[in-house]
Order: structure tokens, then sequence, then C-alpha cells
């Protein structure tokens, strides 16, 4: 199947990707607005999230039970969600339902109603979200390592904090809206069944009147990660961990993919055979890549009864540091072998490939062919990822525990 | 699209099933065997857990490293999960790797080596899972419902006791897998891009061998679901409950699904508007279905802070207990729209329609077409739904609580 994707710039700067799935009968999308969490003016930390949840009680015409009403009429299964730097709106349905949806959607960006008598309602939510993260100490872990690791306001947690959430005013949900929601560098991706000019025609009746206005910029700190130990009475010490590495749009990405991906993609990989399966240690072990656009990190997590979590996190750092000393031929073919078949099978989801277009235009303004990344992940080799390994170590790795007990980092 | 689906029946009771989904790449396959944790022997709960883990340790020729490194190498994206009644093996490639696949799979379940230097690492992840769930307090509660609610052994966590994993010696393990690893009901269930007659050869096969043997028949207490309270310091009070419902091969299944969907189907279904929206009194609530194939529950949870725990127990009850007081036509409406364009978007997946096949077989002796299902949710009406409720209310709920202080709970 060759890919038909179509791109859109609307004159007020909102972009509109689509890939056309001919043989599906749904449509997803996603919306990504640059108004995460990152934007929470001081004092007020909770804030874009308060607005995403109050952007759905109520736009246009409708008030918040006509438009979770009119949402459901059209089997829409959808989710928003508050990042560090977008707030994301996304969704899949049958196919015929997907301009109607839209419809609804253009209300809720451009035409929210953020009604004041709700807005209790929202807080008290947000808070009993930021406090379930005390009962899920594995979130927890991972928050906290953030929160260490990357400077702010990118290591924010994205809930906020109670203070913030409780100092918000229903002035402060409407000015942040005025402030944060304009189209310029917001992006509409669809995937699936989609008529493309009826959907171009429809986008641009939809969102033609919102007008552009420029951001605040966003001033990020000088980074200073520090490793950190919280005590807390569970019954397994959380480990999190974290260092640089490449972000997406660097030539290297696809090294720092493939380290990751020896260390921890499936089942045959080095943290699950050497920590978890060999000696017992953990139930749970990963590393996992992320990036924003500038920086990028490769964050590693165990979590391990007290007595075997000083073990369990020195193993864990010494196959970090190792990768370096060599990999088998064997390992960077299964680590391709898995990143095709993944990318193949991602291919045949709607929601994931709306997803996909979304995020590679936001990391890269640009949406890379399947070819392209196959293409890639064929030329991966051992001497390029140990090449990438020295250029960026598992040095000066920043660790967080939570539990019982602190442990001891080794610094090598 | 017309569905088009391969059944064939071995001689020795397995059956295979095949779901030819011709515009993908990607297979998927899920394999039952009736072999869960309620057949685990008394004293050593948890037995069937750890055979799932040590059968994927080496089998055939290839030891525990070659074999996952085999299935890596095929791109394979795999899990094992015990259940309670059944152990599944699943998993999803490219089209073009399933036989390979499938040929290892035989192996597994067939020539496992169960090797006795792996059983410590076993035996120690499977005690770390089970200590895990206390600082899981969401799931806790619910596997505490289900010990509560269902007679033994439906009601046991799959996970077994930490008594159990440590009673258990290697020579349990392989007589388990004697006695309960026999092709008589196991079901095999393959969709995406298959070519049937190819498939069949294989299956035939790689399972012509396998020797049919009864398994022992499973003793089913009788049930008495008591509610109970277990105080631990919180920071949320967690709260299950459950009562009866019809199983999935009752005419009456689609209203009970019609019945937890005005409840729980979406953002306009009433736990969500009543207990979490308009009184924002918890972060999540839900009901949601589950099916044996004799009998069936309506489960539900709520999490909240201890100081709400008890209004949002009482309104959570009352949403269940006045359900039957009336439907809005638009309300059932909206979960008639909802179940249909989910069914249609699970059509899509590979994996979700292997597994559904697999369920279908299991429960049903046979496939429902989507028409069939399709009809059956357009058939829904408010009357059915309530004439329905009426047979099987919400009386004598069994709730089970978690956290800092007991509730009240009125039993109208």
């Amino acid at each position: 199947m060759p890919q038909e994707i179509h791109t859109h710039a609307l004159a007020n700067g909102l972009t509109l990707l689509a890939e056309r799935m001919p043989h599906v009968r749904s449509a997803a999308f996603h919306i990504l607005v640059p108004a995460g969490a990152a934007h929470d003016p001081a004092g007020k930390h909770g804030l874009a999230g308060l607005l995403c949840d109050l952007m759905t009680r109520g736009a246009g015409t409708r008030d918040s039970r006509q438009l979770s009403d009119a949402l459901d009429n059209l089997g829409v299964d959808r989710g928003e969600s508050t990042g560090t730097l977008n707030v994301q709106l996304s969704g899949a349905t049958l196919a015929r339902n997907l301009l109607p949806t839209l419809a609804i959607y253009a209300d809720i960006l451009l035409r929210p109603h953020l009604p004041e008598g709700e807005l209790d309602a929202a807080k008290s939510l947000s808070l009993q979200d930021l406090q379930s993260i005390e009962d899920e100490p594995q979130r927890k872990v991972m928050i906290e390592l953030r929160k260490r690791y990357y400077p702010d306001p990118l290591g924010r947690d994205q809930r906020g904090t109670a203070e913030g959430v409780m100092a918000a005013t229903i002035d402060d949900v409407r000015s942040h809206h005025r402030t944060l929601f304009h189209p310029r560098d917001v992006i509409l991706a669809v995937a699936g069944d989609v008529d493309w000019p009826a959907l171009k025609g429809e986008v641009e009746r939809l969102f033609v009147d919102w007008k552009p206005q420029a951001r605040p910029p966003l001033a990020v700190a000088r980074p200073e990660p520090k490793s950190g130990h919280i005590d807390k009475d569970l019954d397994q010490t959380q480990i999190a961990l974290a260092f640089p590495s490449v972000p997406i749009g660097d030539p290297d990405f696809y090294h720092a993919r493939g380290a990751v991906g020896v260390l921890s993609q499936d089942m045959s990989s080095r943290l699950f055979t050497n920590v978890r399966e060999k000696h017992g240690l953990c139930y749970s072990v990963y590393a996992s890549y992320e990036t924003f656009r500038d920086r990028a990190a490769i964050v590693g997590y165990a979590g391990a009864r007290p007595e075997l979590a000083q073990e369990t996190l020195d193993r864990t750092l010494e196959e970090f540091r190792t990768l370096v000393n060599g990999i088998e031929p064997d390992e960077l073919d299964r680590v391709r072998v898995g990143l095709k078949s993944a990318l193949i099978m991602r291919q045949e989801s709607t929601s994931a490939r709306a997803s996909a277009i979304a995020s590679d235009w936001y990391f890269l303004n640009r949406i890379r062919p399947l070819e392209e990344i196959q293409a890639a992940i064929d030329g991966l080799t051992v001497r390029g990822v140990l090449d990438y390994l020295r250029r960026h170590p598992a040095k000066g790795v920043t660790v967080v525990t939570l539990g019982p007990g602190a442990l001891q980092v080794s610094q090598k």
C-alpha cells in the first residue's frame, strides 16, 4: 500500500495533515496545541489541566451536557491530555462521522464556555488526580525524576501543584485560553478513510476565523540535573534514572533508538534477561527514550523489593554503562526486526497514524515516509550505535529513588 | 468488507480459527488453554503462573535464550498471561512470519523444558508481582472484591499466594503441565493476512501428535458473596462492588451490556457525569461487565479522598440502584452508537480480532458475525434494558473497601 499523505497550511498558521487509509471504515484525529503545562504562570501550576478539563464543559451553542452527548452520539472514542509543551485532543470514530466531530472540536478550541459553575468540580478532580499519585509509586518516581532531571519548566508535572490548582480563578482559566489558544503552530492530523477535498474544505471553513496571535515565549532554565531519594514506607523500592541522548531530528536519533532497543526492546533485551530473568531481581525493569525538540533523554525504571533494590540499581546501571563495550550483531538484528515489525503494525491503526503524523510534523516539520524510517532502521550498524554511545555515554546519570531507605549510586 | 472466517477442528480436540483480513500485512494469534489458576492444587496456588513463566524458558530444541531470540528475530510482539480459567498466549507479527512463529509456540505448548535452574528466578518474579499489588491499591481492591464475591476457585487471584509459590517444586510444575496441557478445548485463533490452506496444513502438522487426554474437572464452591473492609493507610479510599448479571450466552446479554453502557460507557454516562463531573467526588469511577461461561457480574469501582469516600459510595450505589427507575431514549441511543462504533474500530485490529474470535468460540462455541452483533445492538430498547434490570436488580451488592476507615453500606 503506498501512503497517501496530504498537508495543507491555513493562512492563520494551523496545519492540517491527513493520511488516507482506504481499507478502513474509521477515522482518527489528533490535535496538538502548544499550550501545555510549561506555559502555566508562576503560582498557578495546574492551570493548563483545568483549562483542558473545562474546555469540554460546554462550547459554541452547546452546554456541558449537550457537548458530551453530541460527541457520544457520533460514537467518538476521545481523550484530552495536558502534556509538558502541548495540549492534545484526540479521538476516533466512524469515518462518516469525522467532519461533524471536527465541527464540535472547532467549538471546543475557539468557543469554549469555560463555565465558572464547573470550576470547583474541575479543581476537585485535579486535586484528586494529584493526590492519587501518592498511591501509585511507579508513576510518582518517574514524575520526581523528571522534576530533578529536566530544567524548569520542562520537568514540571503536567498536573501542576495543589497550591496552584487551588489558587486558579475562572478569570485565570479564561485569560490562559485567550493567551495560548491561537492557530499558529496548531497541528490537526487525521488518518483513516478520509475524503481529502471535503476534509480540507471543512477545516478551512471551521477554522478560517481563528485569529493568529503570538504566543508568549517560553524561558527554559539552565539544566542542573540532581539525584535524590524520597523516603516512603512502600513494599517496593522504585528506581528511576535518566541521562542525555539526542533529539528526534538528530542524525544520531536512530542510533539512540538502537541502543535503547538492545537494552529494553523485548524479552531478549539486556535489561529483561540480565536483571529480571537471570537474577529474578525485579518484576519490572525497562529503558525508554524520550524527546523534546531540542533535547532528549534515555530514562530507566526498576521496581524491586527493598532488600534487592541496591543490587537491582547496581546491575541496571551496569547494563547502561557497559553497553558501549560491545553489542552482538544478533542483538542489533533483533532490534531491527522488532522496530520494523512494530512500525508496520502501527501503520494499520488509524489512531496510531494520526498521532504519528502529528508528532512528525511537530518535531520535524514534515512527515517521514514509511520507506525512510525502514531504510534508517535497516541502516543501523553495531559500529554506528557504539559510536553514538561513545559520544553520549551513560555518565553522570541522574538517579531518583522512592521507598524505604536510600541507595548508593556508584558514579563510575 | 465481508468477513472471511474459517474454522477447523483437529482430531485431538484443538480448534483452529482464522479471520482473513486482506488489507493488512500483519497477523495476530491468540491461544487459549484451559489451564488457568482455578486449576492450581491446594497449597500450591501460583503454580499456573510459574508454569506459564517457565514454558517460555526453553522448549523443543531451543534453550531459554535461543527461544526468546528466535521469537524476537521474527518480530513477534507477544505476551503470556494466566487467567482464572485459561492461560493465554498471544502475539502479533508480520503475516509472513506467522507460520514459523506458530512452530515455536507448538514447542512451547508441547515440549517446554521447564528447567529446574530457572525455577528460583520465576518464583522470585511471582513473589515480586504479588508484593507489588500492595503498592497498587486500585488493582488490590478489585482482587479482594473478586475473592469475596465469586465462589472458590473462580474468585482466586491468578497470581496465587506467596505460600503457594514458595511451596511449588519443579516436579509440581512439570506434573501440572502433564495434567493440564492437552489439546482438547484448546483454541488457536489467528487474524490478519493469513493463507488459510497453508495455515491449516501447518497447524495440522505442528499439533497432530499432541495426544488428547481428559482434564480433571473443576469443583466450584457454592457462592457466598460477602462485603468487607481492609484497613490501610492510603491517600485514597478504594471502593469496589459487584452484583450478579447474565453470562454472554444469555438472551439478556445485550440488555446487560446496555445497562452497563448507560452507567459507564463514555463521558456522558451516568457515573461519569453524576458522580465525577457534577460533584467532583472522585477522579475515577466506572462500571463494567465480566463473564464466565455460567455466571457473570456487573462490577463497579470508585477511588476517592477518605473524607469524600462515604458520599462517593452512596452516590455510586444510588446510580446502580435507580437505573431501573428509568432510562432516557437518548441515553440508550448513545450507548448503541458507542457500542457499534467500538465494534467497527476493533474490527480493524488483527490482535483485537484474534482475541475476539477466540473469546466467542470459548463462550459460545461459534463466532458471531459482525452483522449479528450489530443487529443485537440496534435491537436494544429502553423497555428491554429495564425489564432486564427488574429481573437482575442491584440488590445485595457486595462492597469491598480498602483504605483508612470502613464505610457504611446502605443495603436498601
